[in-house]
């Protein structure tokens, strides 16, 4: 199929102002500061999006100043900061006052649409809508999808099922395994393996994909399809995690590697799934080290953008998550020095607390911070309880640290929009989140 | 003097992968949208540097929430939406973790220069620096500041004094009436009439500077040089303002008036001031209606630079303000149909209570809100006491529109960039604050 030059012109007015091949070629480059001007190809061939969940344009500028190195008076840049083209307002289908969710958020580029809080892969009227994935396998593409929450969570499912709730984890699991040879995903690495029954990854394996739960077995992997999930549930945080659970930089790596002999290209979504959650928890330290695991994982894929320039590499979010603050209570510092002394998040505190540990000695080891009277005091009320600890912990971090939070939920602010490769430079500007979907759907029907 | 194209190579990674002729031609009219594609000129002849303080990535969210048109499904778009092309940190000079303050942060613009809080137009070593003002006078420009704080107030004063503090009001004042005639202002409009004694508004007509106070002297006035006082300190907020106070859209559409005829061109900074004032009240309604204020100045600066193809707009904040959160306390909402049909600022309710009206009357007259339990006790606790009041009608709309915030003071969030004309493309991604700064007085160097 050729380009469909009138679909694009109508997409952009920068591509009215400026004729196809000089947008997507010098154009494109130059605003990407990609260093293949003259040879960049037109339309990508590989397809990257990468969605922090919950990372408000506040998450950014956190996880900028927690990077930084301290000793140098600059604040150093981060892999985002040469990317930063244009935002996505993320309003759902339904009220105009509601909040979105992951569920409609992913949706929404998974399919193009807006649809209610809570759908997955369907439309207002419950009907499936053609998701990304299923565009790419039509034209002969790979696919995959790398997360660190479960494999069956809001955004991951979202490209790969059709489900009216976002609850209906068994319902999305079983279509997962049930997908046709021609839908079927190359890839998904992430979490989630208490949601599938022994019978269910027989059928996988029977089917000819390889089902793999550790480390050593993904680091041996040589070919696709390949499902690995490293926990029951989502992984552990980044901060938390042990030697036996990779990070989002290596599964990246890893399907990228894989995906890559495909002449055809491929489509693949990379979520930074717990910035959300550590955002929910207001876990300040959870959030930036969430923030880091996701900027090493945009690192690989910049770097194999680099040796393969026609890929297109999108990042971006579904929402904000916390109303994240850099200050709060009228004081004039945002504390990063303490925040890179913390050495576990809030859940992994809880953790260790609830498994024996005494919480005010838990966090003085953890942390820099030295319990006073009102940090006390809100460790023993939460008790054991595990939620209430996180709560508890979390709180305390933030406070020592000033960080302000306006919620446990979403809110509804815009998100920051990231791109370098062919045809990023049409995507420049704010827009509904909704149109960046209809965007690569385009390009993955003529490329 | 020529173009130094050397310096300019230099400043941005774009300007090295695409020849500077297509960068300013081609792909900056690619870019921006602008519609005088191969013939718009290589740099600014005019710049109008717009100043949103305190107007952060979520201040312009709440802003395009509060302006959508509710008859209709799509989230309409602003004059901000098209332009965006970046972000700055704002960072000030001193340690790592603390947030700027206006003072510092304008002169990183006006100076580009990394300064200490408090510090108006001087180093950290407290020496001038030369701004952007003095800059464009010495290459025969005309210049101005239009703001709707005093003109003595950090942000405008960075741009025109030199002064330790920004507290030196009165030193502040005395710079501005004692320039020399070449670094006059051709036009400084806004408020703060009180910072000048009749001695001082003596000298400055003397010197031929007409001085003026009402909005009919506005709109007659034919020529430069003129200073324009329209309170004794701010003006009054958009929303309260009565018919002889000017919009900043008015006081920028007859600065730009006066100061187009100037065939070296010019060079003004126009300030959205109380955008900052609003967030520091935590007063929702009163951030958003600046914002339309401001909005409102920045599409008169645009139909302005529409007929001169040859004027660079570049709009952006010092610093966030008061950790603005579009959602909180976990609820799914963020009340924008609320907003709009409140009539008055937090400040406009407070002074009518003060004047003698009862509170909760007022409440429930400049808004839709029915005064609950709550409301009443906070409004009782207030009393008759003005700032209290203030704060008082703030938190209440806030807690019914669902408004989150975490101080009354500044955050360390990234400031969102936006420009249209000559030289925006340079501009692109995330930089530092003092860089924009640096950029802008090299043009006026070169231009």
């Amino acid at each position: 199929m050729r380009p469909r030059l009138s679909a694009l012109r109508l997409t952009h007015h920068t591509l009215i102002s400026c004729g196809l091949a000089t947008l997507l070629a010098s154009c494109a480059a130059a605003g990407t500061g990609a260093s293949t001007h003259g040879t960049q190809p037109a339309l990508p061939r590989n397809i990257i999006l990468m969605i922090g969940d919950g990372m408000g344009f506040h998450q950014v500028s956190a996880y900028r100043q927690f990077a930084d190195n301290p000793a140098t008076p600059a604040l150093e840049a981060t892999v985002f900061d040469d990317l930063l083209i244009g935002s996505l307002a993320t309003r759902p289908f339904g009220e105009a006052d509601q909040i979105t969710d992951s569920a409609a958020g992913a949706t929404a580029y998974s399919c193009g649409i807006k649809t209610r809080n809570g759908a997955i892969g369907v439309g207002t009227d419950g009907k499936p809508c053609v998701t990304l994935l299923e565009y790419a396998k039509q034209r002969g593409k790979r696919t995959g999808v790398v997360v660190t929450s479960q494999i069956t969570h809001a955004t991951p499912a979202s490209f790969f099922a059709h489900a009216g709730s976002r609850k209906q984890i068994s319902e999305i699991a079983g279509q997962l395994v049930g997908l046709p040879a021609s839908l079927q995903l190359d890839v998904a690495f992430g979490g989630g393996s208490a949601d599938f029954t022994a019978e269910a990854l027989s059928t996988l394996q029977n089917g000819g994909m390889q089902v793999i739960n550790d480390r050593k077995a993904l680091a041996a992997l040589k070919r696709t399809p390949a499902i690995a999930m490293f926990a029951a549930q989502g992984l552990p945080k980044a901060i938390d995690r042990d030697a036996n659970v990779p990070s989002l930089a290596e599964m990246t790596d890893k399907a990228l590697t894989l995906l890559r002999s495909e002449p055809k290209g491929f489509f693949l979504m990379v979520e930074g799934s717990q910035i959300d959650w550590a955002s929910h928890a207001n876990d300040i330290v959870g959030t930036v080290s969430e923030m880091q695991d996701f900027a090493a994982a945009i690192q690989v894929a910049r770097r194999f953008a680099a040796e393969q320039p026609d890929t297109l590499i999108v990042i971006t979010a579904d929402h904000e998550t916390g109303g994240l603050a850099l200050g709060r209570d009228k004081k004039g510092y945002w504390h990063t020095a303490l925040l890179r002394q913390v050495r576990a998040s809030a859940a992994g505190m809880a953790a260790r607390v609830v498994a024996g540990a005494d919480a005010v000695a838990t966090l003085e080891s953890w942390s820099p911070i030295r319990a006073d009277v009102a940090d006390k005091q809100t460790l023993q009320q939460a008790g054991r309880d595990g939620d209430k600890l996180e709560d508890a912990f979390a709180a305390i971090v933030s406070r020592h640290s000033l960080t302000g939070w306006t919620t446990t939920g979403h809110t509804g602010a815009d998100v920051p929009l990231y791109a370098v490769g062919p045809g990023s430079d049409a995507l420049r500007g704010h827009h509904d989140n909704s149109w960046l979907g209809q965007q690569l759907l385009r390009w993955l029907q003529v490329n």
